[in-house]
């Protein structure tokens, strides 16, 4: 038996699903049941070695990180976890033990945050890539984007920023699908993204798609520990906070939970920082995929 | 802006999206109608460069072939095709031109079958890496399987098998949708499966499924113009030809458009080659991805 069929079999051995799955592991498709009178997110990752995670580290953290930055793109979007499809590439060497703590990553994130793993395809390959395709509901028309933002709205990010690839954070993170929950319960957000590749990049896409500016104060914005400052915490990338907007008549009740950070302000007057000497300075920089 | 940002602009705006999309590429996740009444499929295919293409195959081919392996996979099932989401991994160099192609490889896939590209990843990589996810939708409860054949089908396969890498076939083929249409309007398919990995390979994941043997007519099988006999047929792989089987009694009607190979065995007897003299020996061997 090719040893394909072998990776395979143990996730498929390994992988409980719910009543959802028709079918799961094992045809050329999976079947689902779909969410009545819900609408489908659908968003998908690839992690590569040498970009995402280094050549030393451990297999776990990798499968977890795969299913755990998917994860952050539906809780942005205030949905809820379902199914997922991951696809692997393998070095010829890192078939055995390596492939088992990756599918235990993998499938420990899974597990914790309600999703199937219905698919998936290996590969040989010279680097270790992973992808993941993750399914989720939401009720219907109440997603949330990063196009409703409103001038007057206070602005909010779920926690420390900065320094993640040093304190190893971007391997380790919670996915903030508890905090979406209870933003569903108890506030109505206007837009919503996760901060994958700074507050800085993240903050002008966010401004491009809801057609406004940001003030940002620099004293506001929480700065993890062990990262070098505002800078950092601007520019570093993979916080996998959540970044959103509410009312300001809202976002009183907001404050105990989470950081705001500063204001929504008309297009024209662009990304600023309110610095702690009082000036506004334009906000520059964040990550780029092929800098 | 980021190089990452330009990129997934691109796609965007030479992207149309029909009535079941909410919010395509640009946000978080893409939003969805899911079809009422139907049942949902799901699959996921990654191509690496040097085993799925090599580092001259076109970008337009790669992008091509990334989009037509998940068709196959959704025909195989006997559902329609619907949505995807997209990975790339690229590197530095082939950002440009090298992109473009390949999304048009994958656009024009896409549109020809009426699928929406939703989502998408662009990634920094050695090597040149594509992952489809594809959704489509099927009758409730009617997704073909490879579990259904019973002792006494018949065995057809769409096409001609066997030297597919040679030929340029895996890069070329049409996905089986339309035969897969046909049947589901004029049979009662029992069990289908499309050929990836060489029929040898895919006889047994077949049997092992539906708990059958095979019995294959050598003189049956059809060997593609250039194949290297018989062997190649059985073992080349990448052939896209769908696999199914039907009753004694249907199979008659399908004659006329379809290759009849063989029948469906008890399982005990194991999946064997009915040779030219006569002889009924054992099928091996088959595509090993890590071999």
């Amino acid at each position: 038996m090719p040893r394909e069929f072998k990776l395979i079999e143990r996730i498929r051995r390994g992988t409980r699903t719910d009543h959802r799955v028709r079918l799961g592991i094992g045809d050329d498709a999976a079947v689902l049941r779909p969410p009545a009178g819900k609408d489908l997110l659908v968003t998908t990752d690839m992690l590569v070695e040498g970009r995402h995670f280094t050549s030393k580290t451990s297999a776990y953290l990798i499968g977890r990180k795969a299913m755990a930055v998917n994860l952050s793109d539906i809780a942005a979007m205030g949905g809820e976890p379902a199914h997922a499809v991951v696809s692997v590439g393998l070095p010829a060497g890192r078939t055995g033990a390596f492939a088992t703590g990756l599918y235990r990553g993998l499938r420990e994130m899974a597990a914790r945050f309600g999703v199937n793993i219905v698919g998936g395809d290996t590969n040989a390959c010279e680097r270790v890539v992973v992808n993941v395709a993750l399914l989720g509901e939401v009720a219907q028309g109440r997603a949330w984007t990063r196009a409703g933002a409103k001038v007057g709205d206070h602005v909010f990010v779920t926690g420390a920023l900065g320094g993640s690839y040093r304190s190893g954070k971007h391997l380790k993170f919670t996915p903030r699908l508890e905090e979406a929950r209870w933003l569903r319960r108890h506030a109505r957000v206007h837009a919503m993204m996760d901060l994958s590749d700074g507050l800085a990049s993240d903050l002008r896409r966010m401004a491009q798609e809801s057609k406004v500016g940001f003030l940002i104060g620099e004293e506001s914005v929480p700065v993890a520990k062990g990262a070098r400052g505002v800078k950092a915490a601007l520019g570093d990338g993979e916080d996998f906070e959540l970044l959103f907007t509410v009312s300001a008549r809202e976002s009183l009740a907001l404050r105990e939970r989470f950081h705001e950070i500063g204001r929504v302000v008309p297009s024209k007057e662009g990304i600023r920082l309110w610095t702690r000497k009082g000036k506004k300075v334009p906000i520059r920089g964040g990550y780029e995929h092929f800098a």
